[in-house]
């Protein structure tokens, strides 16, 4: 089973380390992992970024998408367009998340959050999603549904790269591919 | 054509309003809007999310995009799940933003961004996507590619509930169906 690597983390630093060592553990779950970086791309090139588009398009199989919060209360905008295109085309989907509090809380560490009429309203007078759940419904639901419940930890790992998470996720998608083509007894 | 009208507009104050006046706007170009809201859902149900998602899963057609800046620097992440779940259904996707600017220029107002080694880098040691585009290039060369491109105005509008632009993207997308459908003379 081909995994593709949705997340922020080519976004680190060490970018190129961190997406071997999740190739590497899916390796030893009998899994491909497939990494954005992987793609070759010619970062000055006018099309850069359509380059990286067609690149990551073509490459888009099963997914584990890293949901970890990025840039603000959420998850990274390219990782959740991609779990969606993969729920829309009907591929297993798997989520996590190095983070363990709910979306709302989140909201209140990155803005003033008052309650009027019984819902959560943001110093933009914005509501905010208050469903208990770790992130936007479309996303947390869609893991539900067409994959394997979103992979949260109880605290909070020391940080961005811990691939603990990631590692339950793929372990559930060897599971799910280990049960569908069970090996023959001898 | 039916037209899902994604977006956080769900999350406004005056929310069910703006919904009946976009669809209203598809109306007046002849197409049928779709608005979350309409699904009837109870609030202060147990599954009230899961209710949620579904309405909008079975709800989900050619769609309209709003991809002004949410909470953070980015669009909003429901409405960017499901613009990658319509790609993936192959559906028609329109998307357009109330907001002028680039993403890294965003970026700048949000947190600090020094550069280094030709990238730029954010407070917390993540790379900011710099292609000049307006959002993550997922979302924008998917519209490119499985659409028509995002439309974005020259200047702010008055506000976040202003509707040129989606009035724009409704007109490109009366434009496709009477390309894909000519009226036939006398």
């Amino acid at each position: 089973m081909k995994i593709y690597l949705a997340g922020p983390d080519v976004f680190l630093l060490d970018a190129v380390d961190i997406g071997q060592r999740k190739v590497e553990l899916c390796a030893r779950h009998g899994l491909i992992g497939l990494y954005p970086l992987d793609n070759p791309f010619d970062i000055a090139a006018r099309d850069a970024s359509m380059q990286t588009f067609r690149g990551n398009e073509a490459m888009m199989n099963e997914t584990s998408a890293n949901l970890t919060p990025f840039r603000g209360p959420g998850a990274d905008a390219g990782t959740v367009y991609e779990l969606g295109y993969m729920v829309g085309r009907g591929k297993l989907c798997l989520g996590y998340t190095n983070d363990p509090s709910c979306y709302a809380d989140r909201v209140r560490e990155f803005t003033e959050v008052t309650s009027r009429d019984g819902r959560l309203i943001d110093a933009r007078g914005l509501t905010v999603e208050d469903f208990g759940l770790s992130d936007n419904l479309m996303m947390i639901h869609a893991l539900d549904l067409h994959g394997c419940a979103l992979v949260q930890p109880r605290q909070d790992p020391t940080d961005m790269q811990d691939l603990s998470a990631f590692e339950t996720s793929v372990r559930m998608a060897a599971e799910r591919l280990a049960a569908a083509h069970p090996r023959r007894p001898g």
